[in-house]
């Protein structure tokens, strides 16, 4: 396969940015493609039999652009869809639970785990069964919390409001206080609200599934032999080529949020539709 | 080679137990020999042709140990004896300045980048020029600013104290005034500082060497076909195994502060005369 083709990410918004920070920070000499199917936008409350036919959609359009790497950065396809994502794929997959599940393994000492998302996310338990299921290890204690108000003050940009600390501490101070050392994100959206949370909570080991998916996806690649040659030039803006569903009017100004440089507008597609299958 | 060889990594003494933490995030599955060579610390007020032989020996130390790989956990040394270190070694090398360097001007956005480390490193303009060196643009700007207090305060375990958030703004507070908004941890110590930096300089991103070390040792060793497979099991104590040229009474406590889990004790080793050649 050709180093040069570009890595697929997908997620039903842009959530999924929080990712592709991650995989640009370890490999910035790649080229990628985002694509943010916000016109179904959130996942998280429709059932998994809808969340499988859009998964299989953006598959296909990533596909359909050529890519060498699929990377589903979204934590409820990761959670239901990921079958159908992989049954469509012929090349490799990334997806959030698990790299995130082994890190927070690997991270914790005491073996006390909490895991955060929505309420989804922490409903489907997917992130505490793979953490149970990694575990060879009857010591690990996994505790959840939905914390929903966190994706829409992050999408209002309080990333550091005063308001923003007294939800964290209304949803967390209890959980903090049973003694876990490792926070599980487990929504691609709270990556954003990470150095406030270190501020609050300086004990806890934080893991950002996006940075070991990202991790994953250099080995993945690299064992392949189709890991472009590493550049370390100062680049300011990465070559990402940028597709949503539906076009919201401050996506530039959220996606630079996210990222932490400034984006090229995106392009509106309707992935179902315009493949040509 | 075979996968099962473990990771040498040396230090002169214990900051690169930083590195190593970052390489087991990432890689716990793969077996350490970390050697310390404390009879000999600090390095960096030694001259560069003592600092040579000292990198020659601890290099051919880990190679008889049957390494697959050889990190190089040590500023001093990445920056005046890595000739030496390469010319002995037959497996691959990681080193300090070059991962970090690369990492910061990714992760600039207004091109100003500050590198602080020991007043050694700090002389040396090893960062910098590898910074300047890198970019091919003449739109970056590298601050530098010696923190000679960091690594006494930091084997002092005084994380978090007052005076710990005093020295560092005593030190800094002039060069984040700058508009810096990416600092390079040029010293293995001072990500035992990471928390407080990010709380006290919110705006800034901080570059770990050893983070972006150990992820280029993932590239290169998947694509030699010599990483280990992935496990992700519970492994509260991950296979090191610990040598010193010298045993301070406080090497175990020191290293769990680094490492974030207990270690065996070391061994006791002299590099340079435990050699058959």
């Amino acid at each position: 396969m050709n180093k040069d083709r570009p890595i697929g990410v997908f997620d039903s918004g842009i959530g999924g940015l929080s990712v592709l920070k991650q995989f640009v920070r370890f490999m910035p000499y790649e080229k990628y493609i985002y694509l943010g199917d916000n016109a179904h936008v959130p996942y998280g409350n429709k059932s998994a039999e809808t969340v499988k036919e859009y998964a299989k959609e953006c598959t296909e359009f990533l596909l359909d652009k050529k890519v060498k790497m699929i990377v589903v950065a979204c934590n409820t396809v990761s959670a239901v869809a990921m079958d159908v994502v992989r049954s469509v794929s012929d090349v490799p997959v990334i997806e959030m639970i698990k790299p995130a599940a082994g890190a927070a393994l690997r991270a914790t000492v005491n073996g006390k785990i909490a895991v955060i998302g929505t309420r989804a996310t922490i409903n489907s338990k997917a992130y505490s069964n793979e953490i149970l299921k990694l575990s060879d290890s009857k010591k690990i204690k996994v505790l959840s919390e939905a914390c929903p108000l966190f994706v829409p003050i992050i999408e209002e940009g309080w990333i550091r409001h005063d308001a923003t600390r007294l939800i964290i501490e209304e949803y967390l101070n209890d959980l903090y206080k049973t003694g876990v050392d490792t926070l599980v994100l487990g929504c691609t959206h709270y990556p954003m609200l990470a150095k406030l949370l270190t501020e609050i909570y300086p004990g806890l080991t934080l893991i950002d599934s996006g940075e070991h998916a990202a991790v994953s996806a250099v080995r993945v690649l690299a064992e392949s032999s189709v890991l472009k040659e590493e550049r370390n030039e100062y680049v300011v803006k990465p070559e990402i080529e940028f597709f949503v569903s539906d076009l919201p009017a401050n996506f530039n100004e959220q996606a630079q949020r996210f990222l932490g440089f400034e984006v090229n507008s995106p392009k509106r597609v309707v992935p179902g539709r315009s493949l040509p299958k």
